[in-house]
Order: structure tokens, then sequence, then C-alpha cells
């Protein structure tokens, strides 16, 4: 950690016994606190900040399990150094993915061996997830999995848990939504029939936005708001807050919607339960729907399925692609003019810390047409504090941005017509040769990425090592996945693709009109962290032939902003490479010059940042 | 096809009627023809060829369906041509893979619908594919599935089948084997009791000759015999006729070792289901061991494991590693001289077809020290016959080797110290750019796996782009995997590892000590086919970090024959490919010489083969 950075620890004994005395009292030994809210969101609104409020540690993805005595918080290799840092010494830490480390799920079945109970909020876990734990639980010997209406977190939180947001929706406009509701709606009726459904629960807040071309503000840097949907062959309804809703809402989603309050879901799935009970079509619904909605229906009568608004949004329409390029170029001139004031500001020996440069490029974003906001907190980190993955500054105790240390700046903005996410390492200095040559290795794989060519049906999962080859004959790799699916006006984590070794990459092909991340990295513990990243667009690639008809796809680059010509140690770059940097370097000096007309500062900057290696 | 082949085609329409109106006797209607033997054996045996005999098709892989009107043949891409070519119009060929294209499996279910049974012999499919064949029949309304004592192709094939083979046993010496059979079964029952079995049935035949040091001659070009072994922690039993076993061999497996019949396992197997019934320990089994042993045992006492004896023999300890290695140089010294040969009879006009040729290959093999027989029938294919990916040249009808078209050899040899497989592509006089294009992807392709870095614990599965990566560039592809694991004079073809797109080689990550094939390949319908096979060594590498600590892996390349050089477009490689092809060149110059000491021609031929690009 740099000079200034002070730990952020959280003492939580007291909230523990608060919550320990809960659990005795509902006859808990064991209590899983998810990180997710009821929508298995990834990122959440402040008042579903369980885990972080339990446990302490503030990192998007983890899982905390509290006993009795013991209290262990389980999260993956972005995180490692923030858990370590953020944890008391009430908690053990389950680095996931390392060997010999059990899942958290192993750890709570091991100490409710003995016939002892786990209890968990039904609202925040799958159906899926609690049927095969409660499986493992019975084949352990241990108790029963106790699904329960209330959750024990919020009691201790008590009056100091914040307010559920209540924020207006707006509509969006078919000029960047490219597709009406009706229309989608009308394609989801078909894959419900498709699937001999009678009915589809939609949980995930980004699909109900999605698909009623709605957008909100209830979760921070995710325009989506608290709802869930239930959409039949003849209904479809909209369960949300009334007062979110304005009358010309109300108007633009036709007679064909239903709107009913945000809880009335449950009562109404079990009432359609008992109805359809003898129907020989099933309630759909997908691996994401929580056990709590799902509780009332027969189990005969649920069929899980793959999410179909999900793969739907995946693919965007001719609107959404146009809206995401332009959003690109513009966030692209953001990014261009931060990084060439950072350098000028830095040179002449102003002080900047992590917070108040990244306020400067949120400046830069505000001014650019379209912008709505963050698409998540600016990754703006220093020196070593760049090795820890998901590192996110403090005011006032956070690092100062040196003219002579690696810089990452993750980041990304929401803009009416698409969402953005990119990041860049730079050094205004002179770097050293490892750093060179770590940049540069980072560099290799993210523009084998880039150039792939692959056949159609191929899935993320196996371009994977495109990333990593170049790294990994260096003995190098890097603890995260390499791309995920990319919103459009949406949440910048999206399903279902992703290039990484999940499993589940290599269960969907991409397809035309998908975006997707591309961002290696490396990072040296305690010294620096390396990412490049720039989001793709999945396109048709003309080859000069076409084995087995089977067409061959690509990808295309949207994000507009130079790699760091300083630590591109260009000897190190084959032709191939070469000639996409050039190229890429020539396209984002084009597509953004007209941004500076009136800054020649910046655009000397750019000139010389996109000037051929 | 060349000029003076002929296509074989059997005439099936009086099996078929035989078949069928055994078929009407059992009461079954629709009936299942597999391509493999009782030991789910790749290659087998000429009395197990059922497969063949019913359909006419003589490909290694592909399964046969017939129902009182209908057959249906399923294959995989390697053999679509070849398929065609053979079958007669009786049948209908199963393209699979490709869309819309039904498995045998449900091929089989939609003949069965409305109560129709289905019959096959129980000691030709597994107990999984068994139970889950038989649960879809239900789901699907069908009749049942039968799982038959007798074989319906047997009878109709009647006194013309051809006979077991009786070959007499050979001991392996430990100066082959490396590791003695009391080594390996206490190895093998810390694995019985890690799985809490109470006993493991052992039917695949490279286990057993693996597992006891023993090899046979019963299957063409596999040194493995006809057997089932059954290893409980006192006993460990053999099932073997005992005419092939001299008293020396019974003397050799020591008193541990119990000898009975062939088909005694089926009542012994049925015996001690019966005895440990109330055991709480499991009779373990593999998923490769037959319906017919285990139906006997209930199921709920059987437990499908991993199969440790293949997992164990898949990494070659240092006796066989050494052994791989100078088997390989011998087999590669005789491919020099062939090679070389052909190019001196093929400039002055001596005419040589596929046949003819490939018999000069075998007798230079023959020479060499160890020379057992060969571990494949070798595809010696001219021109456009390379283009099927298994060819088979027949005497007479076959093509000729011309200068002026590629020819592709494919073939491999059993020493007593190791088992090779390698492929070269050829060609003697002027190539076109497009076949010196085609070849030189495949090439930079096979150097992409031969040069590959990773790290501990990575799978074959995820290698399989770095090979197909420049083809597809191209928009080129081959229709079959990348690689498959070598077995130590064992069979060509061994589990469990491989580089492809077959999930399973996603489960088994590669360990040091594996030997794994590096063959792409391209394929040009009625033109010409490019294979280049090496056979690698999954090797430790240093690499300068060792980021993580995990330790990464690469290969070591034992094959030794030269590349063509007339076929390499050197402009289309870059200097680390230029590099490792060099380098290759020069290790298999330096580690063949001295076999052409007295062969003025052959050597001079492989100092020109083999001298820097």
């Amino acid at each position: 950690m740099s000079a200034g950075t002070t730990v952020s620890r959280t003492d939580t004994t007291f909230r523990l016994t608060e919550l320990r005395k809960l659990m005795a009292v509902h006859n808990v030994d064991v209590y899983i606190v998810p990180s997710e809210d009821a929508h298995q969101s990834e990122y959440i609104a402040p008042v579903d900040a369980r885990r972080a409020f339990i446990s302490g540690f503030t990192g998007s993805a983890g899982c905390a399990v509290i006993t009795s005595s013991k209290a262990s918080l389980s999260t993956d290799g972005r995180y490692f150094l923030q858990a370590e840092q953020e944890l008391d010494s009430n908690w053990e830490l389950l680095k996931q993915g390392l060997p010999e480390v059990p899942t958290w799920q192993e750890w709570a079945l091991r100490e409710a061996e003995g016939g002892k109970n786990i209890g968990v909020d039904a609202c925040l876990i799958s159906a899926a997830q609690a049927k095969s734990l409660a499986e493992k639980l019975k084949n352990r010997k241990g108790g029963e999995l106790i699904g329960m209406d209330l959750n024990l977190v919020d009691i201790v939180w008590g009056e100091k848990q914040p307010e559920r947001p209540k924020e207006l929706l707006r509509i969006l406009g078919m000029e960047f939504a490219g597709k009406s509701f009706a229309d989608k709606l009308a394609e989801i009726r078909k894959d419900i029939e498709k699937n001999k459904g009678c009915g589809l629960i939609v949980s995930m807040l980004d699909e109900i936005a999605w698909l009623f071309n709605l957008r909100g503000n209830d979760i921070p840097y995710n325009p989506v708001f608290f709802s869930y949907a239930f959409i039949t062959p003849t209904e479809a309804i909209l369960y949300i807050d009334e007062d979110k809703i304005t009358e010309k809402i109300r108007e633009g989603l036709g007679e064909d919607v239903t709107i009913k309050p945000y809880n009335a879901i449950f009562d109404d799935i079990k009432a359609f339960g008992e109805v359809t009970a003898t129907s020989d079509k099933k309630l759909l619904v997908t691996s994401s729907v929580s056990w709590a909605l799902t509780k009332s229906v027969d189990e005969t009568k649920i069929s899980t399925i793959k999410a179909p608004i999900e793969a739907a949004k995946a693919v965007k329409n001719e609107t959404e692609v146009e809206g995401m390029r332009k959003s690109h170029i513009r966030d692209g001139a953001a990014q261009i003019q931060y990084f060439a004031w950072l350098e000028k500001v830095l040179a002449r020996g102003d002080i900047y810390d992590e917070v108040s440069a990244a306020d400067k490029l949120e400046e830069f974003r505000k001014e650019k047409e379209h912008f709505v906001g963050l698409s998540f907190p600016t990754i703006s980190s220093a020196g070593s504090n760049g090795a820890i993955i998901h590192y996110q500054p403090e005011k006032n105790t956070c690092a100062r941005v040196e003219l002579n240390k690696i810089y990452l700046c993750d980041s990304g903005a929401q803009f009416l017509d698409g969402t953005t996410d990119s990041t860049r390492t730079l050094h205004y200095g002179s770097p050293t040769e490892e750093e060179k040559e770590s940049y540069t290795l980072v560099l290799k794989g993210h523009i084998a990425v880039a150039r792939a060519v692959f056949p159609k049906g191929s899935s993320g999962f196996i371009l994977d090592i495109l990333a990593r080859q170049h790294l990994w004959r260096a003995g190098l790799d890097y603890r995260h996945g390499t791309g995920h699916g990319v919103g459009s006006f949406l949440n910048v984590h999206e399903g279902p693709i992703g290039i990484g070794t999940r499993m589940q990459y290599n269960e969907v092909p991409l397809e035309v009109g998908m975006f997707i991340s591309n961002e290696p990295g490396y990072y040296e513990d305690g010294k620096y962290g390396i990412r490049i990243e720039n989001v793709v667009l999945v396109a048709e690639k003309k080859t000069p032939n076409n084995f087995g008809d089977k067409k061959y796809y690509g990808f295309e680059t949207v994000t507009m902003v130079p790699m760091c010509k300083r630590l591109i140690d260009a000897t190190m770059l084959d032709e191939d490479e070469k000639k996409w940097l050039n190229e890429y370097h020539s396209e984002v000096y084009e597509k953004t010059k007209s941004f500076f007309k009136a800054d020649e500062y910046t655009l000397e900057w750019l000139r010389r940042e996109t000037a051929p290696v």
C-alpha cells in the first residue's frame, strides 16, 4: 500500500453477537449471507449490502457464513488482498479457487454435520442452489435447510439500514432501444410456447428493464429498478411500487401491461400454481429466480430454462449497435482529454490523488451528449494499488497519482445510447524494463483476442487462452476472466457470454451483435497492476475461404482510447501485432479528433500517442 | 477418387433380411449394432466386426440401427466420404455433428415410439449408456430396452464369422515396463480403498495388459488379449482362456493372481454381488464396463468411478518415457529411409501404388530393434484420397503415388519399448501455391501446439484453438480432433487425455509424463489432404517467472521426421515459428543420422530436408 492509504477495517464483533442471538431464537445453527439481492444482482443498492454490513468486506462478490462460534467469508482472486485488509479477526477468509480451500457451501455443510440447521433468506438464494444444498446437507447428515421469510441481518442492522430507493422510471425511446416492447414481448411469448410453458417469471432487473424499454435508478451505476415481471401467453404483469411510475409511462406501456405492487408476485405465483396444477404446461423459471418465488409451487410443475430474455438482450439490434459505437467514441474522447490533462498537471507538479484525478475524468464525461452517469465506480489506482484488482480509492486516504508510477484507470459510463467500460494503464515518466515487458505481454494477449477469427458456434471459453498465451510463456498469469458481456444502457456486466475459464461460457456461442470486454491483465502484488480493456462487438469476418459453409466471426473494437506508448516494448511485437496497433491508433485518431478542434493541446497529445510504432 | 480406385460396396440385403427374421423371433423391433466389442475397444478383432459385417461400412467408428424396414449408420466427420462409398441403398447415413442430424440414439428412440422394443447385445453397451437409453425410451413411450445374452448378427454371420484369436501372451520385462505388477496392484488397491470399494471390475483390454505387464496379439495392431480382471483388497483375478498362458507367465504373476476362464467373470460378479449386498462398500466400475457385467448386481451397490488404471497408465514412468523417446527415433529413421527412397523411385519413373509403397515403409520399420508390428493400418494416400481422413488403401484397386500429387502418410509401429504414430504430408514435385499455403497454415498450427506453454492444471481442451487459429483466419478448418493420448507398447489411441473440442478432454489436466499426438490437418475434398502429426511428451518448462507457484508445462516433441520443405511457404512463418522448425530439424538430423552411416543417399536427403529455412 502507498503511504497515506489506511486500511478500513470494520469491527464486526457486536453485529455478530446480535446475529447469533437471532440465530438461536430461530433455531438456525449456520446462517448464510449471500452478496446478492432478491434479484441476484451483481451490483446492489445500499439497502441490500447485508454481506458487507455483517462482514465488513465491501467487494462485489463473496458469501458470508456464520455459526455460533465461527464466521467465514469466501471470495475470489480479484478480492483476496481487499478482503485481507477489510476483514477483522472474527473472520476466516476462504480464498476461492486455491487448492484445499473449501467453497462456502462445503464450509457450511461441514459446520452443519451432526444434525445442525442451515438458515438463509429464501429471497437471496436460487431454487437450484437451495435444492443442491439441501440434498448435500441430507447426505452429510446435517439438519434442515431453512428458507426464511425474514432476514436476520436486516434486524441487526435496524434503523441504520438505508431506505429502499424509490426513484422515478424513465422511458427509453425507440431511437435508443431500437425495438418496441410489443415486439420483444411477442418474441418472449414464442419462447414460452416453445418451452411448453404457461408463464415465465422474470426476476433479473436488467431483463425487466430491457423488456419494457424502461430504465430506473435504484442501484448505483445500474439503470434498473426494483421489480418483478410475470409473462403469460395473455398477460404481462409488472410488479413495481406504483409511485415509481408516471401516468405517461403507464400510457406508454399500453393496455397489455398490468401494474401490481412489488411484493404481490409471491401471492400471484402461489395462486397461479394452484390454478395450473392440472395443466400439462409448466411454470418457466430461470436459474436466477429465487427460492422464495418458487417455494409455493409443486416442483414437478416448474421447468428451469435458459433465460430467454438474457439471450435476446445479449444480441444488440442495429440501433443499439450504432449507439454503442457512438457512445464509445464520446467516452473515448473524454478519456483522451483526461489522460492528456493528467500528463500536463503531473508534469508541472500539481498534486492529485486517485479520487481527485478520477473526479476530473467524470467532469469530462459529463460534458458529453447523452451522459447519464458512471457505469461503475472508477478504479483509479496508482502504483501498488493497481494490483488490487477491484480497488476503490477513498477520499482523503487514497494514494497520489505520480509521474513515475504506473497508473491504472478502469472506468465507464452510462449514456442513453450505450454503456461503456474500458481500462487503460499509463506511465507518464520512465517505466522500468520489467514494467514495459509486462505491459507488452498483456497487450499481445489483448491484440490476439481483438484479431481472433473463429467459426460461428464458437464460445468465449475457447478464446481465453489467446489472451494468456504470451504471459504463460513468461510464467505469468492473471486471476480474473478475460471478458464479460456488456449491456446497452444497462448493466456493465451482462450474461450469458464471457471469455474465461468458467464452464458456463462454453455453453453459449458468440453471436453477431454481442458486445464483450477484452481485458487481460497482469498484477505484481505490492508493485503495480496492468490491465488493457476494450469493448468489442462480435461481427462476421470476410475470410478468403468458408470451409464447411460455417461463417467465420471475429471482433470489431468499439472502445476508442490509445494504448500507452511509453509502456510498449515494440521489439516484442510481431508484424501482425504492430499492424493491428497502428490501424487501431489511426482509427482512434480519426474518430475522436473532432472533439478537440478547440483544444490544440489534447489534439497534439492524441497525435503523439496514436503515431505509428 | 483417383482413376483405378473402385468403391467397395457390400450388398447387405440378404444379411438384413436374415437379421430381421431373428429380430421378429426375439420380439425386437429396433436392433442396435455398436462398433465396439465387449471391452469397448476402439480397434477390434475380425470376430467382433459385427457392425461392418451387417452394414458394409468398415470405418473404425459408427453405430448401426436396424428396424423391420429401415437401417441407419451413424458415423463422424472422419468417415463421411468413406461411409458414402461403402453403404448400399439399404442404409441411411447419419452424419454426426451436422445440424438437424439425429444421433443413433435419437434415431432409434424415434423408431421405437409407440411401444416398440429396442434390443442390443448387453456385452456391447455400457451400463450407463443402457440406463440413459432405457430412461429416454420410457419418456418417449417406447417399449422395453432388451439387454440380450446372445448376438443376432453372430447368428446371421454363422460359420463365416472368424474365430476368436487365441495367441500366446508375452511378459513385458521391467526393462520396458519400468514398474512391477506388484507395485501397480498396490496403487490400484489404494484407489479402491479411497473410493470405498470392495472390488474393481476391469474390462478395458489395455488396462489389463498394463496392470499385469503382459502383452498379447488378439486384436490387430493392439498388443492386447481378450480378458477381464477383478481386483479386490485381497484378490486379483485374471479371466482369460488358459491356453493363452504358459507356465512361465503363471509363475511370473506369482501367487497373488488367480487365473479363471474368460467367461467366468459373469458368475463371479453375480456371486460377489450377493455376498457383499450387506456391506457398506461398493462394487467399483468404470464407464466402459458393459451392461452384461453389472446387470446382476443391485444398482445401489455399484459406484461408477473415473478409471484409476487409465489415469495411472496415462502418466508414463521414466523407463517408458525413455523407451518412447528411443522407439520414436528408430521409427523416425525408418520413415526417413522411406520418404528418401520414395523420392528416388518416383523421380526415376518406377511405379508404386499406395499399398506397395507402404509395404516398403513396413520393411524399413521391421529392420529396427524391438519392432513388433504396426500400431494401425498405414494410411498411405495419394492426391484426393488424402481427403478421406481415415482412408485405407486396398491392394490392386488403390491409387498410384505420383511425383506431382500430395502424398499423405499416417503410420506407426509397436516396439517393445514404445508405440509410435506420425503423419507426414509430402510433395516430390512442384506443389501449387494453394497447396503450399494450406500446408503452411497446418504447420503453423502444429508449431503453436508444440511451442505452447501453459500452467499446470490446464487441459488439452483449451489448447485446441492454438492448432486451428491460423486456418480459421483463412476460413479453413478440419473435422477431427487435434490430439489423442498414446500408449507405451499399447494402444495408439489411449484415454483419458486429448486435444480437441470433446468436453471430456477438459476434465483431465495434462500431467508431466503423458504422451499425446499433435495433428492438425486440412482436407480439400476431391483434391488433397494435409496432416502433420508428431507425438509429444508433456514436460515441465522453465519460465522466467512462476506466477502463483503454479509450475508451467509444455511439450517435448519425440517424433523425429522432417517436415516437407517443398510444401512450406517460409514467408508465412514468423521468427518464432522458423526458430522452432530449424531447431526441430536440427534435432531430427542429430538423433537419426547414425542410422544412415552406410547409406549416403538417405543421409544426403536428410541433410537437405533438415537444412535451416
